[in-house]
């Protein structure tokens, strides 16, 4: 009797509390050529030891965006089993790199909950956290979702909102150790431009466009073992809001990077999460395009000849993004719009070559 | 000239007959990581090396069913290429874990044959072994199938039909040497309930379901190097009895094994399968639906701290399994169960803890 | 500005160009699994440590046509980012073995420029050339594509045009050093058939048949991290001229030679590829078929029990092979034929056993 996972209900998270998440998972090669299959990442340092080896790491890395989902992956079962909807990512900062062959588990804790004024419903924040077998930190981030109450008769909790920064600040950013961009090849890695090279406002249409197939997205967040059921059961979905299965939002995330390799192929590190928002659903059989702006240039803490572009790459469905759409008039976001990703990534700097 | 496999025919199996198998197979940790994108299995000895570790494996095993598949796969070309129905499993022994890196080679042998009264068919039993590299065996099975005549003037075989048991005996399942439950966290795990939590006669809805694509099933059987016609060609399947390609029976049940996490966490082994039938075709677009109930609980022969349970796996297609569909009241499997699986597992024992 | 590769167009050619691609990229057991997931790879050598390790490998090489198709995919970005088509292929020829962790890269050298007499289209000939770590060469090949001109007023260049070999000579065919027959274990294998068994002029229907999805050839040209658009991008492609994604015509290559294991199972190896040529487009949907015809049969330069034969491999699509379709009854070929393949395979000789 009740050995099947419920999730937890509005009612079953306070501050403070304290979640160990299940199944840790040991990241192999195998996960790096399904991410390559999923995605078509091109960026060099995970695409090659050779090239990962000349900048100062021990061998290829897996994807930045790969460590996320799995992290995030883990923490489905016992945050959102029962969400609503997935409001947002803030404060999320990429740690050690991760090699084939590290395990990864998942932690997190409540820092805050507000029930909305429905009853039905509440917010719940937390801080979740991915360490590998050694116990370092590989990924630390903070997401809210929208969590329906078990019992609407359950009374409202003292709401508690944390503070949640608007980005990480540049000092923050994690650098693995023992990288020289000496070792960088621009010819080998498919870009000429540098850090220096990308000015605050600049606009960037990664052009190509790259359609969803329902396969793909579900093969992609089974890797990521996250079992949000909206992505998965057709029979369910048919009879629900959309009538589709819906596509994890962390697949959208991946692509859009993978896009964005043409226009930043030397963003070689996604170095932080900023903020996020899924602003549309979007489903098997659309076609994603994605253009960036960059918001923000920023030093590294411990300049070794690497700087730190913060942008913001939106994905649309159906729409090209020549004209880099974004608000109507009215200052909403476009239906189109289903990304609204603002991220900080590592470039080499022109001048430490 | 004749350089092509037509496959064996009804007329060519005898009792005794030895068959060799073609294309033996490294197994790695991309077919791991495959069999997660596939299934979205989140057993964590399967999925994490620090967790197989920390009860006694030298590294994470690789699925069973993905042992079973590989196997049963290199049988294929031989036993049942010209099958007109794949009738039934029994006596299916998981012997020593598989890691990646070995590699698996299969044997059968004729162990009856019955010609219907058609006399256009027979039944084949055979009783198929996969090896390791070291010659130890990784799994050992009866098999029986329909087999079409080439000749139907044949003249039929004197009928020979071996002993079927109804199950392995607890005694003969095979644990892995060196096993230890108090290195197993059932936190990690992701389940609380122990052997003896376990009832017999109990039934638990393993709620979630998982919608089969024709790209996922393909993809899944090609893994397997399994060559029946029947799962990958559309052109001829549209002329025939369902104008679909079939989903291999086995994707189901690696299918219903993954869902049935959701209730049985810490079952980390499938040690035999007992039998097991494919009630009913599936297509992709069906989405797939488990329930277990308990049948037997057993001690196991070396009592390390280890228990097992027969399970009884019901799956179905497009069907909730909220009221345990089964039978109907004529007694005949309902429509919607397309596997009817019955086989032991392993746990932990809350006692050797 | 200007960040995003825009591609080459014709007037961008000029013989004796050579070309740095981008992208190195290291295979692994992740890429070995996929394409077996993929196309159902039976070909013992690839598929077993064991049975490569017996006839002399260190260990199972890499499929030879993952190897081509991962340094073709580098070459589109720079040569056929604005191509109107691929023309065929020549010359081209396998080196040495490719084994998990082996790192890739690819440059290429014009060697002939042609425009066309409408002015908007040229075409370009390119030697490409794939090298490992060690800057051994793992493939070398010629190809030719139409390309568009960015400005149709750019005068037009004195044409050039290489001597392109009807096909690589067979003292030019490269044989893994240290290779041995007397290993070769034509059960395991799962063929009979040695190279002194096929004739020239012998045609093998092979057989079976199998469809190909959207999610599928997506995600092994994605694993190829080639870029042409016209594979991915629905929303543009349902503009265009056939309202669907394009199938690279190297998935279609890669299926007929997996349907080939069945009547040239000893096949081990693609040594060289003569001429290839996409007769017609290939979509989801579609279910290949193929058959070959033994061309020629000749020794290799050092005869240690192997030899070569020259193959052509038709596949079809939406139609069988049993009656070996290739040309209509006015010369030219079938509308359902989609790829005429001219390569040589290496076999082991009967006589060294």
């Amino acid at each position: 009797m009740g050995k099947t996972n419920p999730g937890n209900f509005f009612e079953d998270f306070a501050p403070g509390q304290q979640l160990v998440h299940a199944t840790p998972r040991t990241l192999t090669e195998g996960d790096a050529a399904l991410y390559t299959a999923l995605y078509g990442s091109r960026f060099a340092v995970q695409s090659s030891a050779s090239f990962a080896m000349a900048i100062g790491y021990p061998e290829a890395p897996l994807d930045d965006l790969l460590v996320f989902h799995v992290v995030f992956g883990k923490t489905v079962p016992d945050i959102s089993l029962n969400a609503v909807a997935n409001l947002g990512y803030a404060r999320g900062r990429m740690g050690v790199p991760v090699y084939p062959g590290d395990t990864l588990r998942a932690l997190s804790r409540v820092i805050g909950v507000k029930e909305n004024s429905n009853g039905k419903t509440g917010v719940v924040y937390v801080n979740s956290v991915g360490l590998n077998q050694n116990d370092e930190v590989v990924v630390d981030f903070i997401r809210w979702v929208m969590v329906q109450k078990r019992d609407p008769a359950h009374p409202a909790p003292e709401p508690e909102i944390p503070d949640l920064p608007d980005r990480v600040a540049p000092e923050d950013l994690y650098l693995p150790e023992g990288l020289d961009p000496r070792g960088y090849d621009p010819e080998l890695a498919g870009s000429a431009h540098f850090w220096e090279d990308y000015a605050v406002g600049e606009r960037i249409d990664h052009g190509d466009g790259m359609t969803i197939e329902e396969a793909e997205h579900m093969m992609a967040t089974r890797l990521w073992q996250n079992t949000a059921k909206v992505h998965f059961n057709q029979y369910e979905q048919a009879k629900g809001r959309f009538g589709r299965r819906l596509v994890y939002g962390g697949h959208v995330i991946s692509l859009a990077r993978a896009l964005s390799f043409n226009g930043l192929g030397n963003a070689f590190r996604v170095a932080a999460i900023n903020a996020g928002s899924h602003c549309n659903p979007t489903f098997a059989g659309d076609t994603i395009h994605a253009w960036s702006e960059v918001l923000e240039r920023a030093d590294l803490p411990a300049d070794e000849g690497f700087g730190a572009l913060r942008l913001r790459t939106i994905a649309t469905k159906d729409r090209a993004c020549a004209d880099f759409p974004y608000r109507d008039e009215q200052g909403h976001i476009r239906p189109e719009v289903v990304l609204d990703l603002d991220y900080w990534v590592v470039m080499p700097k022109a001048e430490g070559k």
